[in-house]
């Protein structure tokens, strides 16, 4: 499959990307923001495509023209300025449903995050940011997309393990991001989690074996 | 009907209660956020129940019970910051509507805002605050609730008038904040406007017979 990935700069996209380019089945296209993200994919060998998710649906469309699968890895993440989330990890998110649902590019991942799915448990100052996924999460699973959500528990920067725990209903833990990542390239055509949102914490199950069992 | 009134403190909800209380069909009954609003609907002879946006779904699923109707009329406005957008406007109005559903209380209607269906027309820095009714107005109509999305242009405090312009696209335009609460009287009950999304701004014809043509 080609994978648009959305957000590619990002710490997850980057470990995500160079895995897509590794691997046997999968080529991906880097959607980045700033012409001075490039190099380091072009130092990769890896296509990119400039565009913003503040951008218009038409130009993110654009962006996804060719592609078999998107991956939503783009985040405003819980430090910048609400306004940005709203426009980023919500109304962006939305649009690129809605581009994927235009193109026919119907397989869709987006990285969302743990508790995105409990009010109770959302801390205050967060709370904008989980609301921004909790509501993306839904338009996701609203659309006719063959959609998996994957919500990791606290993102640190550790190695991978490539040892997780994925379960539907789970309050807290953490996961490396390369671990996610890992877990997005496993999750891109295992059929065991279409149409499936699940948590995702380190644990003691290979990725493969822990997605069979959702 | 028995009308609950969210944000019945603010500019719209205070004029709309007024006019349910004349009403010879409707009975409201006033959600607001703060003890010292309670005195201006006791007053009125309006029953009022504390409850805010901010709460879970079952404390505004407390409020609503035995209410045929709802009407949100809450707004964090453009003026607050976006994380109380994000948390008033959008996810307030989901809970709202999530606590409609629980409750049975079929009939929705809600203020949105012009434009708010056209990204294109969104200025910078009220970007966030359409995102909020954007999401907020799609989830009203994925919902199964009766639903009237109301979406008013430049809100001024000028008496009604009781002539308006409705129609299902149109860019701008101005309209009274009392014109707003008898274009949502008349909506009510009103079955040429159930399931529809209109804008509405002042103009030359009855409300009656504006909302008939819709």
């Amino acid at each position: 499959m080609k994978v648009l990935v959305v957000g590619a700069n990002g710490q997850i996209g980057r470990h995500f990307v160079k895995m897509l380019t590794k691997s046997k089945h999968h080529i991906p296209k880097a959607m980045i923001r700033k012409e001075e993200q490039v190099s380091f994919f072009n130092r990769l060998g890896v296509e990119t495509v400039l565009s913003s998710l503040e951008d218009s649906i038409e130009e993110i469309t654009v962006a996804m023209k060719g592609c078999d699968a998107a991956v939503f890895a783009a985040g405003s993440g819980g430090k910048t300025s609400a306004d940005k989330t709203l426009l980023v990890d919500l109304d962006g998110a939305a649009k690129t449903i809605e581009a994927a649902e235009r193109t026919g590019t119907k397989r869709f991942l987006m990285i969302s995050a743990i508790n995105a799915d409990k009010r109770d448990m959302w801390k205050e100052d967060l709370a904008h940011y989980y609301v921004a996924k909790h509501h993306a999460d839904n338009i996701l699973r609203a659309s006719g997309l063959v959609y998996t959500i994957v919500r990791p528990g606290l993102l640190t920067n550790e190695p991978a393990t490539g040892k997780i725990l994925a379960v539907t209903d789970l309050d807290s833990g953490e996961i490396s991001r390369e671990d996610v990542a890992r877990v997005l390239l496993e999750a891109l055509d295992n059929e065991h989690v279409f149409n499936k949102t699940f948590a995702v914490v380190s644990g003691d199950s290979d990725i493969k074996s822990a997605l069979n069992q959702l």
